[in-house]
């Protein structure tokens, strides 16, 4: 099945409010009733087509995911995979924005974040655009856990350079660095879409584990 | 003038203690007398064969350098260089093991820190040896101004992923990393032979400045 315009991709999107929730708002603080038990929340902002999500989802049946993406025409791709591999009760996904995270996510809602090949935004005009911005990272901060963590990974170096500073200066400690990824892939590495089509270009993919600063007596 | 073999370079080092410091634990906290006036003090530690600070030294007479060097037949070629270059009054060079940096500066007495291709040191059971170990970095620390900061340049990549880490986990700050430096090279930026060497079979030359957490009060 093939979706090539945004009528047919919004009919199909309002078809499946049992993985695309429509109200997600109604359920800030009580994602653990949405998926039925008390595992981790770890979440994705800028899903794309879902290749990453929905592998992780189906990886780790112990993790709740939600994966965010704000575009039509990109969400109704990672529901269709989604879909394809059977609706894996651990995962779900928002079509909202992610400066708006706050009002989906409480207070120590999250345990982890990924953000996998955001867009890297590089006239420097636009930086506040970036998800790595301190203006996220404030975000990200007031949902996540004490001591949480964002995953990151892009084929970008101009992003990936701007993110070591920004995280840093936020005060994020980095606990895992990675220039080149794929020269000594994980064995639980989840590739993205895009991750695949730069590696195949032999671009470096970059990676880094960061960690927000323990709050006081955290 | 060559120089190939050890008793040659220890003679010749012994001619020339206007430049290659014979008693450099004399001068601890004294290094603005040595120079002769109040100027910035920056240090690289391991300058091999001394083009670097050789060449920071001239662009720069309003900074005293001093490079630090482990081994006779490397600092060798640093003095010949620096001689070369007619003896800048704003150079010196000090034959001492790194990890004795405290015997020869004092708290506060060094402004920066450079450090351009260390040895990487690839295998886990020595990473204690690397210069971005954070047994150096407290070394570091306790010579540098409040708040100094470190340049490091290397094409490890390897090492820099590592020292990305060790400084993070340290408590250092990132204000600049470039992942390709050569991609588009600062104009004031003075080459290393192992540089020139490196970029020329396409590496990637990765480069970071890291700075200490200001100290209460500070």
């Amino acid at each position: 099945m093939r979706l090539r315009n945004k009528p047919w991709a919004k009919d199909f999107i309002q078809k499946h409010p049992e993985i695309l929730i429509p109200n997600p708002e109604e359920f800030k603080g009580k994602w653990n009733e949405v998926f039925g038990n008390d595992h981790p929340l770890h979440i994705e902002v800028g899903s794309g087509k879902g290749q990453f999500i929905v592998g992780m989802a189906l990886a780790n049946p112990e993790i709740n995911y939600i994966g965010i993406e704000l575009y039509d025409k990109v969400i109704v791709k990672a529901l269709q995979k989604a879909l394809e591999a059977g609706s894996p009760p651990n995962l779900r996904l928002l079509k909202v924005n992610a400066e708006e995270l706050e009002n989906f996510f409480q207070k120590n809602e999250v345990d982890r974040i990924y953000l996998n090949f955001s867009d890297p935004w590089p006239k420097k005009r636009h930086a506040k655009r970036r998800l790595t911005h301190e203006r996220f990272l404030r975000i990200y901060e007031s949902i996540l856990v004490d001591g949480g963590e964002i995953h990151f990974k892009t084929d970008n170096r101009g992003l990936f350079e701007y993110s070591l500073v920004s995280m840093s200066q936020y005060g994020m400690v980095l606990n895992e660095v990675s220039l080149d990824l794929h020269a000594n892939e994980p064995e639980d590495n989840i590739r993205t879409e895009y991750e695949e089509k730069f590696s195949a270009l032999g671009q470096p993919i970059y990676r880094l584990e960061a960690q927000f600063a323990k709050r006081n007596g955290g």
